[in-house]
């Protein structure tokens, strides 16, 4: 149990690296082929209304959010960092893994000050590829709606 | 030691889903019946002064304050998201376990940015019972002192 | 490699600690005689511009760097608050230990609510020193360039 809470920590850390490192082309590579990431408000999550700010069921789908990030989006330079805590194994009897955790995304903008750019809990599926841990899913329940900027980025 | 470590994260991560999740009910079987839980000013805290900010001397006391903020408060709808960090055992060597954590809570209100609600530390005391891992001391030390909304949630 | 992370955590904890109860004169010795402390923008460490906020090069200067903050600066009283998290061991197989972590710091002022006063990552190279693990390198790359306050602390 403790080796794989230590895995899970590893994987949740190079996930949030990725992103803070602004390596977005590595992001994908986190997700198995047939995924699900999602962003969705808390108020629509606890209520079953399916509305997402951002929705992929595919690895492609999670490339294309990538490429259009990459090419489309004008957007002010900026820093995020993830803060992760209380990660917890939900379920870990069968081929998929259940975790929660939450997260907390700090945005810098170049001469201004840091703020919370997005707090809530990540829901996640984890399952073992070629031994290694990738997401099936991932749902991140957003407490914040108010997103500053209006931008849409992977959390 | 790992595996009370292992113990005590997952310990904090449910205190903190029950929190978060807003399951308040469930929030006094954390504690021994004979207990205390205690939020109070870093400021009180370190001159040794009592004035709490909230203040619960066993688990009906617990149990008062849920039904007193279930009942009688009128506040808007909010979430809270607890991060917690920087947890270290200081004493494990009799029946009490003595830890130390860092916490922030952030809350976020219906069309407003997500912000801090309250940072401190936690000065906690565990013992087992029946197995299970109880807190017999919880104080909050909190930085803050300006309470957005003045309104005194568990934390 | 779970004990190590284990002690990591200790020592990422105490390091914490030690600035968050303002027990200043305790801070030069996480480290080793001959060490390099650095706050350096995230900006100019991307960049390999030399030019930090704050530079130590030795246990000597980062007494003096105390010492300095105690007798010198005129500052309002404040709780500073670290949340460390997605520690990650990136290299621990010779001699020097190197691993990453995200930190946010939050501050306090008397009678205002808790802001983030500073988001980046540490870098580290860690020793071991009769036992017990000691930086010989810590670089915070602060995503953070406009300081409240413009006061350097330690971070």
């Amino acid at each position: 149990m403790s080796d794989l809470r230590d895995e899970i920590e590893d994987l949740y850390a190079d996930y949030a690296a990725c992103l803070d490192d602004g390596e977005l082309e590595r992001w994908p590579e986190f997700f198995t082929d047939d995924c699900l990431y999602q962003i969705v408000p808390r108020e629509n999550y606890d209520r079953g209304l399916p509305l997402a700010l951002l929705l992929c069921e595919s690895k492609g789908m999670l490339q294309d959010r990538v490429a259009a990030l990459r090419r489309a989006s004008v957007y002010a330079p900026r820093s995020l960092r993830h803060i992760v805590s209380n990660t917890r194994v939900a379920q870990a009897d069968g081929a998929v893994i259940r975790v929660r955790a939450n997260y907390v995304v700090f945005q810098t903008l170049l001469d201004d000050v840091t703020r919370v750019f997005n707090a809530g809990r990540y829901l996640d599926a984890l399952v073992r590829e070629a031994g290694r841990l990738k997401f099936r899913e991932r749902v991140c329940v957003s407490d914040t709606v108010v997103i500053p900027g209006s931008l849409v980025f992977p959390i």
